[in-house]
C-alpha cells in the first residue's frame, strides 16, 4: 500500500505514516456499494487501496439528479475528510465505482492522533486547507463558466 | 480590538491571541484602496480592526467584470489567507470598501509562530479547514442552482 501518496500526508516521515497506518483496518467492497451519504456523521476516514469509489452529490435533497464531483482512483487516493473537520460530517456521498480495497481509520482514532501528536496534526490540517482551497478555485471556475454561459443565454 | 472573533483563532486561549497580536502592526486604508490582487505572493495576513474590505475576483484574466465573492465587516475578521496555505499566494483580489483599519501580520511572522507552537498551528489550521469546507459547500450550492438554471433555459 503506498500511503505516502495520500496528499494529506505529504510531508509526513515514514515513521508516522506507518503510525497511522497501523490504526487503520482493511476491508472489501464491491462495486456499486454506497459507503456513506452526504450529511451523514463522518465516522471513517477512508485511503484507497485499490479500485475507484465516486464522490458525488444531490442536485437537489428531493431530486435523483446526481452530481459527480471526484473519482478517487489513484493508490491511496483517501476521503471522507468530514472526520477531520467540526462538525465531523460527510460534505458528500461516496459509491465504489468498482471493486474496492479500502483502509478504514476511524473519526476517533484519527482524531486521538492528531491531539497526541500536533506536529503531525499541523501537517495533515496543513495539507487538507492545501488542497480544499485548490478544489474551491476550481469550483469558483466552474461557477464563473456557468455565469458566463447564463449570460450568454440572456444576451443573445 | 476583538481579536478572538477572528476564526481563525477560534479555541486558542487568549494568552495565545495576545501573541499573535504582539507580531502584526496596525495600519489605515482609505476607501477604494486596493489591498492586493489574485495571484500575487502572499505576503500579509489581514485582521480587520474596523472598516469594511470586500474580497472578489475577475470573472476572466482579460475581462473588466469582477464578481464579488464576500465583504469582511465584522470586527476583526481575518484575510489573506494565502500566507498559511502553500505555495502561499492570494486567491482573491482585496479592495477596501470604506475607510479601514487594519493589523497586518508578515507571512513569515505567522509562519514561524506556527512552526515554534505545533498546537497553536494545528487549532489555527482546523479553523482554517472547517472555513474552506464550508465555503466550498455554498461555492458547490450556488454552481447547483446556475446548473439547474441552464437546464431550465435548455429545456423551454
Amino acid at each position: 500500500m503506498q500511503l505516502p501518496s495520500c496528499y494529506l500526508f505529504q510531508g509526513l516521515p515514514n515513521s508516522k505514516i506507518d503510525r497511522i497506518r497501523s490504526i487503520g483496518r482493511e476491508k472489501h467492497f464491491q462495486k456499486g456499494k454506497w459507503l456513506f451519504y452526504e450529511g451523514q456523521a463522518a465516522s471513517n476516514l477512508y485511503l484507497l487501496n485499490s479500485g475507484a469509489v465516486e464522490l458525488l452529490t444531490k442536485l437537489d435533497l428531493e431530486e435523483a439528479i446526481e452530481l459527480p464531483i471526484a473519482i478517487v482512483r489513484s493508490e491511496a487516493g483517501c476521503f471522507g475528510i468530514g472526520t477531520l473537520v467540526p462538525p465531523y460530517l460527510y460534505s458528500l456521498s461516496a459509491r465504489c465505482a468498482a471493486d474496492s480495497s479500502l483502509l478504514l481509520i476511524k473519526h476517533v482514532d484519527i482524531q486521538n492522533l492528531i491531539s497526541s501528536d500536533p506536529i503531525l496534526g499541523c501537517t495533515i490540517m496543513t495539507n487538507l486547507a492545501k488542497k480544499l482551497l485548490d478544489r474551491l478555485k476550481e469550483t469558483r471556475q466552474t461557477s464563473k463558466i456557468h455565469f458566463k454561459t447564463l449570460v450568454r443565454y440572456a444576451t443573445f
